[in-house]
């Protein structure tokens, strides 16, 4: 207890005593800041000294800065002018490694364009929140807490909360992926999953290989972690598979070489939107059996394809085998604010990547995947993915006809989805992406999903989120933009 | 369309071109496994051609085993027969890297023994879900849905939910940290926390200091990231400051070693119990800025400090400086299932740890953040933290009268807390465990939070989640083991 252990001595006046007591308490921290001091009257009782003496420790320590008054509320203690005379400043630019350097570097949200309301945004492909069906996850939530909520507030597994698991399985069974030697495990969203697989079957210097240009958060991830990227060009008709196997074969000629993972996105690919056709994923998926070259698929908006029942994720062509690392997400078109995605893979990988997990972050909010699990399982989902496959798609249909209307380009690409790709007539889409937001209006340039310095001509139109009414406007002006630069060029 | 391209010739039979045609589609994956033929009268209308061309073509495929018929239900594709002959199997054991080697190898879920609803169980120290408010959780889901159900659905900030950042900033605040200069990051967890700072922070090869023993999954973050750890032996009383300091002289004259950080966890200590005293905190504190060694303060069970009002964070002593970070979590008192914990550090730090954050897994569920925010704010916190308070320290009395009673032992660690800490008299606690789970009891043994080969004769018990009935029976026959291996001894 403060001042219990305060023993007064003849030698010194009172007041001096007390002030140095408090004085080193203050200091050594014993007093956090802005607490408050017993009152003159309380401390003089306690310590058995006239209240003169409390009075004036009191006034000399803050003569020196260290105490304050606030008139009717009492004394409190003020840090400032200690500390200061003793500071303390670690230099972490000098501790920070390259992982964290190259994940500061790449954040594209730091270097974005600040948001204003009287902006239209094409940068953003998340989900229109008006779409959540509320009254639905409120049921979910409710009927879960109920069944079990001391369970699921409490510690789970790392692999995540079984009834979800096995909803999943049995979703990816029905896409035609055979789950008979597979496993799944529950992410935080489609990066950590990315995270996971990689920081464990990666190391500094190993190459990956993907299309370029692809997903933006995939190069950052790949790139923190320290991999060679080998790009797969993609044009509008999609990869060239005969240059993409040359390419591959000189590059296995370097025998120092070693080729990790393929990273592909077949369906809405991020950015040009191109959906792989059956044959393509059948071509793709033998070209890196025959390199050994183990697959990650992404996933990403699988749901939206409207004609799904006809195409299936490479990892259905797997089946039987442990080539093919599928990682699944909802959060493109449901509820990403809870992070929730998967990986399939073979079984025995699942049980190396869960103590991973473990180690990393222990397990995903099992409330979040109750609640999730309740919402699939309930067909809620199958509702909400009937509607919003007609309104994202007559929302890309609207889109995708103004972007041929008035922006001139050298191609479009996009087959649905939440986004559009163009490739304008070389003109930068920086120079655009300036001019568009002096007219309010902005996207996203497609050099950031290039790996090195391509793609300056191309742009990203996200239309998730744009009204009809501003999507119109705000590729009206785009084009206008457009066409003045290249009269300009002229 | 699946049969749209088959192009019948006439110089080959009608059935064996159709079942070429099928057995070509199966072996591309193109038709995914226990897919549904279309039935003989369909495809024969389809392709007009006679229903015996489809008959026979199916049976010959059958006969092969690439498909098969459910009497009453039609025929179906079965992949197992294809894909076996021409199997790919990736051996990622090869693959993998020492990260994931050693968060397996030290991933004690993996090694435990199995639960069963009969074993008293002392080794859990997660709360007692029953204790959980579910009324007050329903409440604060309820409220944070209706006022912002398609935010919080929605993206959200890698740093977190500000509500909640601006409530935990007060809430320090009242713990003595002056956050003048400070900010929070919300994550995964303390776990997450631990493991974002260090992988943007330490490289391969840089040393850390922590307590020995200490908490074991700091541990395995440690190592798995390739840590050298330089252990601070505490005994009964804690930290031997003087030998802690000529250690640390010693150590340091070797300039090739870099201490990057210390780790300490001052209240309720994993596993030993201790509560370190405000002087103890105020001299490790100024040890480490002497040598100007960065310090990982982990809050761990601070809520439950009776005393509270009395003991600070280390990172009280540290305002004004940026050397201490600080990670928080609710997590052993309250819903770990959600999985939330937080940074305290020096804003410019946090601002590195938020974008490696957002590499990592973009952010923690906005959901599960608004309805802690929510239960925090509306007072159900404080009733809880007292309720606990009262709940856990009952417990805690008893099981350490039952310890000092049954179990003959060197000392009993242990101030309060979920946890016991014993040290037996030169008895190997993994021989106890085995005998005590014959006998229907487990513990924790003491060696898995040991840096080295050491504790082997401690062990820790969890009583949170151990009724009281049970708590003496199982004391009592751990007692008897311990009683009846040192006769053996003797």
């Amino acid at each position: 207890m403060l001042f219990s252990d305060l023993k007064l001595n003849e030698d010194e006046p009172i007041y001096i005593q007390i002030k140095n007591y408090i004085d080193a308490m203050i200091n050594k921290g014993l007093i956090p800041n802005n607490s408050k001091l017993p009152s003159t009257r309380e401390l003089s009782q306690f310590l058995n000294v006239s209240r003169n003496s409390i009075i004036s420790a009191y006034e000399e320590l803050k003569s020196e800065g260290i105490i304050y008054s606030v008139s009717g509320k009492g004394t409190f203690v003020n840090h400032k002018n200690i500390i200061s005379k003793n500071s303390w400043n670690i230099n972490f630019d000098l501790l920070e490694n390259e992982y964290s350097k190259i994940a500061n570097k790449m954040d594209i949200v730091k270097s974005e364009i600040p948001w204003r309301s009287d902006l239209i945004s094409f940068k953003s492909i998340s989900p229109d929140g008006e779409l959540f069906d509320i009254d639905e996850v409120k049921k979910s939530f409710l009927n879960r807490i109920s069944l079990e909520g001391h369970k699921i507030l409490n510690y789970g597994y790392a692999k995540g909360y079984k009834p979800l698991i096995d909803y999943l399985l049995s979703y990816m069974n029905i896409k035609g992926v055979d789950t008979s030697n597979k496993d799944i495990l529950i992410t935080n969203g489609f990066t950590e999953g990315l995270d996971i697989i990689l920081s464990s079957f990666t190391e500094k210097g190993d190459y990956i290989i993907c299309e370029n240009p692809t997903h933006n958060t995939a190069i950052k991830i790949f790139k923190s972690l320290g991999l060679n990227i080998i790009g797969i060009d993609i044009n509008k008709n999609g990869i060239d598979f005969n240059k993409f196997k040359e390419d591959l074969y000189k590059i296995k000629l370097d025998k120092s070489i070693k080729i990790k993972f393929a990273y592909i996105t077949p369906s809405y690919h991020n950015p040009t939107g191109i959906v792989m056709s059956p044959e393509d994923r059948y071509k793709f998926y033998n070209i890196m059996k025959e390199n050994n070259i183990a697959i990650i698929e992404d996933g990403f908006n699988e749901e939206l394809l409207y004609t799904s029942s006809h195409i299936f994720p490479i990892a259905s062509l797997d089946n039987l085998n442990n080539g093919v690392i599928y990682i699944g997400s909802f959060s493109k078109i449901l509820f990403p604010g809870i992070r929730i995605g998967w990986i399939l893979c073979d079984k025995d990988v699942i049980k190396k990547l869960e103590s991973v997990k473990r180690c990393k972050s222990i397990h995903v909010s099992f409330l979040d995947q109750a609640i999730l699990y309740d919402y699939l399982s309930n067909g809620a989902f199958d509702k909400y993915v009937k509607k919003i496959r007609k309104f994202y798609g007559d929302k890309f249909n609207f889109a995708y006809e103004c972007v041929q209307r008035y922006i001139p380009n050298e191609y479009i690409l996009g087959e649905g989805g939440l986004h559009i790709f163009i490739k304008l007539k070389d003109l930068d889409s920086r120079i655009v992406l300036e001019r568009c937001y002096e007219k309010g209006v902005i996207f996203m340039p497609g050099d950031i999903f290039y790996i090195g310095e391509n793609g300056r001509n191309t742009l990203r139109l996200g239309i998730s989120r744009v009204s009809m009414e501003n999507m119109e406007k705000g590729i009206k002006i785009i084009g206008e933009v457009v066409k003045d630069l290249m009269k300009y060029k002229k």
